[in-house]
């Protein structure tokens, strides 16, 4: 199990995201950080890069830099990350799986519904993998949760109800702080604030869990600090496919949850529900029964969670542990093993539709809108 | 300190609310049954009145009779609960008014808005108490949550979040279960299941704690059971008037929740939330500090908290302690004495206007519709 | 159903105790208050409890007048409740069940464990009920659990794991705070301090699930706040009759502890928890399976503690009204109808016992000691 | 920042605390697998270290080929982490410390007292690190409590409080499965069984966040299990060097509970409790106020909680990232850097201690025993 040769765009020195994709790369040995474009600045970039172990000539000063480095190696990295700002996720993820390369990108996959036709449009052509780090939907338990969808332990899911709300930009006195501000400047973030940066995390685990897409959906946004632009509070009802109707409520101003996104699940037969301040546990309840706690680690979990568990039951596994689960199963697939149901750029795609959509039904005051891209209705 | 006369119409063996409203009456020494109208069947009725220590001379077969019988005694009853099924509400309701009693209403308080306008009118008139039971409200710490809005403890209230969601409907092979099926049998519960047999006590919480009203809203109703003609699960979107954004869910098919009823308000300063199935509770974050939890009891409570609490800090009190309190109220409030916000004919009226106007808002698919009673906008 | 006619000694204006023994006995209307002698002084007694409604001759000066005015009635009370001052109990107890009358002791129940023998020879002599108020037993959930290890149904008990701990008197600040400083006065206290206070309710609950006593203990006692002479900290390893191992663990210095009273058992085939913070739930685990929540008011439950709930499930109930079921069951057994098992001078007896032998086993750095009282042996 | 060379003795293929290992080193990029002696079968362990990146002259059959085979290299080993069975700990830790490695070895150190004191009598000789694994020590908030107890943020501590207590070895019907047995059997697992395998690490958190050390311990073991020779549950009284009172409770049989490792500490102005299952948070009161709710990665906690936390608050971070910052604070050790508390042998050794003496007391019958290796007395 030789391992894989890794790549990773951004997520530089001080960067949030950078460390958790470093960990989750390299904690399981399937990985090792062989090439970087790891900042804005070329320079930081590069000495960072070797600080991390990554030899001089594979530290890069730019994502081209990179590409021309790589792509005609015959010891060419495996996979490349992209985990730099949101903007530029779909140049930058488009030219390399047109190089051959399997991609990692960080969400949102692109700003633009079009954008994610066109990775979608690509990635099929080029054959090879495009993920988008979805990274809540490789928890173990939820990984559970889908399995016990799939095999009809709830029978037909009815409902699904889906949060995702915090209250760190709760503070309007904070309102000119940097890392805050620019989430809800239309010309930074896009379309979309909250909804886009936490709820479409929220709107892929229903989908994910349920086994099933949004179809339509009907939104209202809400800036609650008034000098916002975008939304800071967002409700979004949607139907699925098969008829499974949806809540989904996200805000960044809810003052005192800290990582508010859980998902209940309700069906014919039973209903489930988690969260993931304490991920290791499903509360499952059969129809007309009790309800019961389900642990990470206990026997008789599908295989998909038990291979996604490093430690025995009841010793927490938490959120760098999922994002290397996602480093797992990429691996299993580049290995060509068996692996769990990773996030796709259609995942992606899907997002980007809903995120596009579900403005413009809040801007129609609530009107339903189909809410799947046009190559996918 | 007297007693109170009190008489009860409805509520008769075997009911559910019967023994709350009894034990509620009855739990401080406040109240003794005087007289009843139990029961449909007026013997049966009058024998449990009986047995329920009630003089024979005051045990009546129906409400008509009672009215009859008591509104020429010196001795006649200081307050009546009306707990009777839904669609008699109104019509007993007002007349007990009009004869001059104080009279308690179970919710709703009548079927249609032009009923409970009517009440208003008629209460008012009358000069004497019309309270709704919303009991929910007379929680020690709902009390608390109201005043520590009202003296700007957490700033200017932004949003509100308000769940009532149960799964006790959730099975469908219990369809027939007669005790089920008239809720969504719009032939027995009027225009609406779920919302309204539940959703308004989260819409009346909201705006209780709130210290506001609901201006307008957008609902969606599904009914995920495909028998059933009316929505067994419910989201309704509001505005309040001074601007506060309002998401309320309500369910009776979430399996695995038991009485999920909780309410989150999220201001400028800070953040609280409250869960009825751990009324004792309050978890309240001052908006960049770390939550606390306050407890019932605890020293430094607001003077209506500690009034309707009766045993030390951590010593649980529940549900039909809480309807205890809003006789504590009554009591008070017909002993000229000071009391807590007790429930109205108003907000009976303003649920009425809530539910018919989700209703429409519903059926043209999410359009925002004014909530507001004709006679309240 | 007539009301039983009731009289309280003790318990008057502004006391603690005395709310929750009022409302426990009028709130399901089994009793009503007939006779008192509330307080030390007499005549703020005797207003107090015409206030309360009783009438003048049986508002009573002191507890000897209100066995001389109610032990010829015919109509005297049925019920006597003791809750005045510790050191009182034994004599007035005597005194009432010698005159013929059923009683209601607040714990502990003695001073002594000579007196102890003594009440539970009187009581036995004079073939009447001698109850003392470990109301905590009466809870629904915590009757459940009885019945649970009774029917086997998680086989024979090997470990019982019961605590009581608080943090109400950990301000060394307040030392002087008179409310707080008697308890740890071996002149008003007794012998023992947080043990006698708290501990024994938790003794007793150990024994009351697990339906065996306490043979034999080992105990070390603290006084972490080093002015108080008896302890503020204890731990007490048993060992019942049946062999089954205990621990109990009992503060009042565990600061951020409320009312930190829970009772785990464990035996061949499953374990159970519940504490009285939220006191509606237990939950258990059947060996190699899910831990599951159990509710009051569920289907299912035993008929004894379905007969102890009054409103639906996830309706929680509280303190107050666990008080309540004691006078439910004593209501019950007065009626000579089925009741549940209240705690009688025999366990009033055996709490006596355990406290002394417990303060032997202390100074004797942990010897393991007889916990019975002699007559028990 | 090179990365540092680690070798690892034990943790082959299929181990439980192998994975856990690997992790931990690898999480951060502070150390590469470089050497190992995996397996009891030799060709298996080079087979396996050499899947796992190992070269081949690098993949030893057995430790004392792996401590030939790198003494005299220059590139040899920065750290050595002996995971084999425990009774060879000893042995392996002492050769390799004596060969001026750096050792991180499980626990427990040794199988006796001597044994202790000679590995800290090497140890302090050879200059090097000799590291216990009591990870738990390492999570972020556990530091931090340590951190406040040190500045004084409880005052003076009072009382300490530390259980771990699990229910899978509660299954009389798989006394024969060979993982449980040998626990309990004397040949295997030495004089203690829970105790030593859980109730340590308990201990060591004590007197890790505590800041101070056991004295004198009182010991009550219960094989619950009859046929069982060593105790399946045990409770330890203890008493700190300045005084402090500790309670200690350990099972295995304790059906339910998954891994109850928590503590509580309560000192002369404040509260803590912490629970390895949720150990992202402190549940912190002050005295005479309400319970906060600190989480990891909170603004203002300790240098050493913020530098042991990966991700943002409300992330959790769970137990292999625990034993991950054991190595972080190793590394920075290594490296010459700043760096936490790590638990060092003398750690070890006052687990043994304490181990035996306890066995010695509750053979006494819970007699009072100086808890205390003889050389740290």
């Amino acid at each position: 199990m030789a391992r894989l040769l890794w790549g990773m765009i951004g997520g530089g020195e001080g960067s949030q995201i950078g460390p958790a994709h470093r960990l989750g790369a390299q904690a399981d040995g399937n990985f090792v950080l062989a090439a970087g474009a790891l900042d804005v600045n070329a320079e930081r970039g590069r000495a960072y890069a070797q600080r991390l172990g990554v030899e001089a000539d594979r530290a890069y000063g730019d994502w081209e830099e990179m590409l021309a480095g790589e792509r005609d190696r015959p010891d060419r990295v495996d996979l490349v990350t992209v985990a730099t700002p949101n903007s530029t996720h779909f140049e930058i993820t488009k030219a390399f799986l047109e190089a051959g390369f399997n991609v990692l990108c960080e969400k949102p996959m692109t700003m633009t519904v079009e954008e994610g036709e066109e990775i979608v449009r690509v990635a099929k052509a080029s054959g090879r993998i495009c993920a988008v780090n979805y990274c809540y939907s490789a928890y173990p338990m939820v990984r559970e949760m889908r399995q016990m969808v799939a095999t009809g332990q709830i029978g037909k899911v009815r409902l699904v109800v889906a949060n995702f709300s915090h209250g760190h930009h709760g503070d309007a006195t904070d309102a000119d702080n940097p890392r805050v501000r620019w989430r809800y400047d239309p010309k930074m973030a896009g379309v979309s604030g909250q909804f886009a940066d936490c709820g479409i995390h929220a709107l892929h685990m229903a989908s994910f869990v349920a086994g099933d897409e949004v179809r339509e959906l009907s939104a209202d946004f809400a800036s609650t600090i008034a000098s916002r632009e975008l939304e800071d509070d967002a409700m979004v009802n949607f139907r699925m496919e098969g008829g499974t109707v949806g809540r989904l409520w996200t805000s960044s101003v809810a003052i005192g949850r800290q990582h508010g996104f859980d998902i209940q699940v309700f069906g014919e037969t039973g209903g489930m529900r988690w969260a993931s301040e304490q991920p290791n546990q499903v509360y499952y309840t059969p129809v007309g029964g009790r309800t019961q706690i389900m642990e990470k680690g206990e026997g008789g979990l599908s295989e998909e969670a038990a291979r996604l568990s490093r430690v025995a039951i009841a010793h927490p596994e938490g959120f760098p542990l999922a994002v290397a689960n996602i480093y797992v199963d990429l691996a299993a697939a580049i290995r060509g093993e068996a692996h769990g149901a990773y996030p796709t750029a259609e995942d992606g795609l899907r997002s980007m539709a809903a995120v596009h959509y579900a403005v413009a039904s809040a801007k129609g005051r609530g009107e339903w809108v189909d809410a799947r891209p046009p190559s996918l209705r």
